[in-house]
């Protein structure tokens, strides 16, 4: 009997009932919990990206700044709505669980495990949302025009990888007076440009296609593939003092593989997929076999470590080349719609605002090191534009710009970093600042840079007319 | 370094980056881990689906079927590709785990974790597909309809649940010899219809917006509420001896207020969400603030302790009545075809089949208990067509077929008596074996009630002809 008790301490029995499904373990009210925890915290999400994209639309911003700068409004930096375990949070900081607990009156145990149980689907939710936004990346982008822009784009990742990472690791050295390993680090950690963001920003611009948009998407694919090798270099370096070239090859091999192996497959998978769709009967008869197809990709390239969403990019661009690919266009897009925001208001909400605060020494130091990460950070990736050779008439501070932010990648540099003990306080705060700024800094530049040109374009128009 | 060797222990170091987007936690592998199993697992729940409803429409049942069937063939009865740890399930056992096993090389408790993590995703995600689904076929029904059916659907609903009861339990009492109260829990395991799996096949079989389709779901939703408040009399009945008339009030009127609050809200609400829909500019602008109306009364449902569906079909009936109805229908479409499936499968997978194993003596008893609980479920719920007064034509057989199938709340029952041990080994194996039973009948069998119909009235065309 001491099992029903339990389950019912929360006063009304029903609360079983609610959600648990066929769950037959007693922590059913737990499950009922962990789902009403992501339901709030989907509302939560929603209302925030809706409010941060409208108002950003309003001031003639990109939206997805909007809902970068909703979601650090509702997370850990100011309203508490939607906080995650890994940026140090418990239960009682997220306001969310304070509800919870109001309403179920649930023993500190038990909330402490909805809470991480309702941040693990958030997050995963998220993850799956950057994979379904570069799946739709991948639909929108022609292989064809890929190939086209290829070189173009390998320089424009090569020497977006190689400017900042020597510049930041010698300029750490040099002026900073920091040892080799860390500064190396920090300097990698300059390398990778963030896909999702800045493809999302191209996409609300109505430049994914432009010649400049192919470039940037098609770099940002390249050098997120040498951000991993870049990062398997500096961590074996950073845990034996040396390089392993067995991993390395590996990773060389298997990335170029994967990548070559998706554009080969695109030319015959292409025909059984559109034979298979069309005997399908059944609902979902299109979106079903292409998302089993994009998780199927998003799982090998995990599985061979490189990224999910480079797999899933390449499922899309193979699926573009299909007769069916304006109708499966068309029911990607409501499925991107509500999960590609909870990526973009996650990733506002974990970033922690408190390493601007100048009262705490470290943080002092940090911006100093972040001023100078910030500058070698734009300009290493501005200059990328002008790498390309050629007269043709092409936007290059536009590319340059959109190779500035950062995300994800940086983050994981900096979160690694600080486990292994490799980075201290200062330069970690840095690495964070300088993520946060150049996330930040580029859309509004990007749309910049473009209607400056279609400025400069239209201009004669008007003289004309 | 210590943490940073632990992290590589998988060999390949770049699994960190893969997916852990911005955590700075030193378990990025896990979350890695957890993203590849989630991904994996919905690769088999979308492939078992479009197999199991493909062959099911070959030999002309109800998809549904056959995703179910598909479920119990990929589930705990079988493959084992799909398990859950509420069935007693390690990582051991699944095949996905096995798969992260072997390429990622983790220490056992790891995979223990990245299991839990990953089954609760997919539970949630299920939940969340019988939400969508719920407030699909609330956005199919219509609001007066339903008001027109009510009383009728309310006799169907209170036929339906104290005649299951009252046999059932009368009959374990007599026939059986039990004890009153283990026989009281059985007899009200019998009670609440399965509204996923009853309006899913109505909705395939186009009689959805049918008088008998509409009776059907209404019973359903008032039988719902009615199993809720049983489930509360028995559960305090098992706990305490009595029942707990304070809680019953409560529930009663909460469940009252909850359904006819939002049919008032419906009537003045729907103007302003047309009102904001229209204003709003960025993607998403009308299945965002649909969804975030839907989730607010899934959680509200469930924070007055009724179900999380049963808010959501409010939701979808309330927003049926707008303008912008068709549209929004058209934008559900795919994201219910991506979400509803993992309910169905996940349903499937947890029946655990080993219950008809007649080699073992408790499912021996159980069987034969189970024959009887079979009997009176299928002819509790089959009376109630005829239940309805009045002389109209009315398909009486599909409305009692209709109202057959269990599913979650009857093993919610079984789950909750087995824990608190009011229920022995025999009985708890028959009321599963019941819910299995009417849940895989009621298909077909309404698939046929409506189609003998319709021959019924196309005959006579054929003879003028």
């Amino acid at each position: 009997m001491i099992h029903l008790a339990s389950i019912f301490q929360g006063g009304l029995a029903p609360d079983i009932v609610d959600s648990s499904l066929l769950a037959t373990a007693p922590s059913s009210e737990n499950a009922s919990m962990v789902l009403a925890g992501v339901l709030l915290s989907l509302v939560f999400i929603y209302l925030a990206s809706k409010l941060g994209g409208e108002l950003s639309r309003l001031v003639d911003l990109p939206p997805v700044l909007g809902e970068l700068v909703a979601g650090v409004v509702v997370g850990v930096s100011a309203l508490h709505l939607l906080v995650f375990p890994e940026t140090g949070a418990v239960a009682g900081d997220s306001v969310v669980m304070t509800i919870l607990q109001k309403i179920a009156g649930l023993n500190p145990e038990s909330i402490q495990e909805v809470f991480t149980a309702q941040s693990e689907v958030i997050s995963v939710l998220a993850e799956i949302g950057v994979i379904i936004l570069l799946f739709e990346i991948g639909l929108e982008s022609d292989l064809r025009e890929l190939q086209k822009v290829g070189s173009r784009a390998a320089v424009v990742a090569v020497v977006g990888v190689v400017a900042p990472f020597v510049a930041g690791t010698v300029g750490l050295v040099l002026v900073f007076g920091m040892p080799t390993i860390p500064a190396v680090f920090a300097g990698a950690a300059l390398t990778a440009t963030s896909i999702g963001i800045t493809s999302k920003v191209l996409s609300e611009l109505g430049q994914l296609k432009s010649t400049e948009g192919q470039i940037i998407v098609g770099a940002a694919v390249i050098d997120d593939v040498l951000g991993i090798i870049v990062l398997a270099v500096v961590a074996s370096l950073a845990k034996t003092g040396e390089v392993d070239v067995v991993n390395l090859i590996y990773l060389i091999i298997s990335a170029t593989a994967f990548l070559l192996g998706s554009i080969f497959l695109g030319k015959f998978f292409n025909k059984s997929f559109v034979a298979i769709a069309e005997k399908l009967q059944t609902r979902g008869k299109l979106v079903i076999p292409a998302l089993i197809f994009a998780f199927s990709m998003a799982f090998l390239a995990n599985a061979i470590h490189l990224e999910a969403i480079l797999g899933a990019f390449a499922a899309g661009l193979v699926l573009d080349e299909t007769d069916k690919r304006k109708e499966l266009d068309q029911q990607v897009i409501p499925i991107a719609d509500i999960l590609v925001p909870i990526f973009f208001v996650s990733v506002g909400a974990r970033v922690d605002l408190s390493v601007l605060n100048p009262t705490s020494a470290d943080n002092r130091q940090g911006l100093v090191i972040a001023a100078f990460l910030i500058v070698v950070a734009i300009i290493g990736k501005l200059i990328t534009g002008w790498a390309i050779v050629g007269k043709e008439p092409i936007n290059r501070l536009a590319i340059g710009i959109g190779m500035i932010p950062r995300g994800e990648v940086g983050l994981v540099f900096a979160g690694i970093g600080a486990a292994s003990g490799v980075l201290d306080k200062p330069l970690q705060a840095a690495i964070i600042i300088m993520v946060i700024l150049t996330t930040f800094v580029a859309p509004p530049l990007l749309r910049f840079a473009f209607k400056a040109e279609s400025e400069l374009v239209e201009e004669p128009v008007a003289v004309d007319s």
